[in-house]
């Protein structure tokens, strides 16, 4: 899995000097659907046969702060997974990118070692039909079912 | 007319120290709905009746910045309607509120003289059925015609 | 205490037609500015004091979704305090208000009964000096402490 | 010059299913720092200069909505600078990039042809120092004044 890069807007930061931490949520939102992109379920595959699949809640630890400019990894893992409810558990990391490092290769953020924990965070998630009603994925989606189950963290890996 | 009020929100700063400039366009939306809603057409009546108004250009003149806590008062007058196509202007200008004005009147403002003009803006829409077919207000909607016609600043007001 | 309210935008929209769950991260802070007002403690006056209390985690728990135009109250109460350290827990209920309520009248919503939860959160925080040095708010500042002490909530209020 | 590449977030779409409009002003601030970083001036080293630019005035004109996921390419041309002051334009385009295109190869867009103008823009700038007084480039910044001069396209290819 290749980890989401997110590099920090001018008007994502606030009066402080640093990124508002509102930002993060967005961030995790980015992270979550390259990540359902990577594993071959990308927003369309997903809309197409009428399943959203709404936060229900998260939470978020602030580590370090950010500001504009700097490049933000995130790694996703599937921390729980039952068929019906979902957990993601997000890391992010600051990278420090040389100042002569080409401007144009969005991806070169990889190549260099990442920085500290900026953010630790969580999201809940259940999946539902188009018109609202809980799907149960393994009945339902047994390709969904099973591509997910194989992305749960081992709970020693957690 | 009463002018429609926002306080900057804390999250609407960016690390220069002043209100990020895009947050002004979203207080022409906020403003130009309270502005329908007090003429009698607010949002749920004209998307009942099927019509939404796009936004099909704009302008900012940012002429003084304003920052957190801040309370901005928008005047908004019709510069021109046509039945089919409408532009907007809007006037914003910051108030300054004593510190121990009654926290929680959130009228208040408009008690206090305002302050000098902090952005000056246009806004152009035209008028689409659920179809995204262009309506032509006087023919399909004549009370909203006539409504809006009424409002139309004469040429030497603006 | 006089709850917060907000009402949502059609800009705070996402295109599943509901307030995009970030938007609640930022009313908290809304809420949590007002609630400092209104024990006395305005922004500005910490801010010349030096003191600014970033967010060091937060965690939302969404209910219901609401959408543009809901009226959203918000009641913060203070589930820790040790002088360093403070929790906070935000309920958020949407009121409806009758379409013939006085449009102008911003505090109108506390009149009507509040609906159900739509969203329940927490967010912790500490105190930090202008050089960015933790604080300890009972010898530095006792007069906040003392204030802050007195929202603390009992713990079978909880 | 390279087009700058941004990719519609959904957080960014509004309940009418396509891009809220204030958008495209933010997305006009990437492309502008993405363009002077092409340029060798990238913000830090303004920064260090102690050189801000501020926006004094836009226009936007929305010709087609984009949405969720879409990939939008972004044209910046300087059309007019004087030393003192600067206007840039922008040119927005659609990309439709093939489903099964690699998810993970950033730049791609611009191999694929760029589609219809969704959106065209101009804003102005003055540059101040860190007081806040104007600049004159031509006498404090000659580099970056010539650097720019360059960049300003000929009356005819406006």
């Amino acid at each position: 899995m290749i980890p989401y890069q997110h590099t920090v807007q001018y008007y994502e930061t606030d009066r402080m000097g640093i990124t508002h931490h509102s930002n993060y949520i967005r961030w995790m939102e980015e992270a979550r659907i390259d990540f359902m992109k990577q594993i071959g379920w990308n927003y369309a595959k997903l809309e197409e046969l009428g399943i959203i699949s709404p936060v229900l809640g998260l939470s978020c630890a602030y580590k370090e702060s950010t500001t504009f400019s700097d490049v933000v990894l995130i790694d996703i893992k599937v921390r729980s997974f039952t068929g019906v409810k979902m957990e993601l558990g997000y890391e992010m990391r600051k990278v420090t990118v040389p100042e002569n490092a080409d401007a144009l290769q969005k991806d070169a953020a990889s190549l260099f070692p990442a920085g500290p924990l900026v953010c630790e965070a969580t999201s809940r998630h259940c999946f539902l039909d188009a018109n609202g009603r809980p799907v149960r994925l393994k009945r339902d989606y047994p390709e969904l079912y099973e591509c997910l189950m194989q992305y749960v963290v081992p709970e020693d890996a957690k």
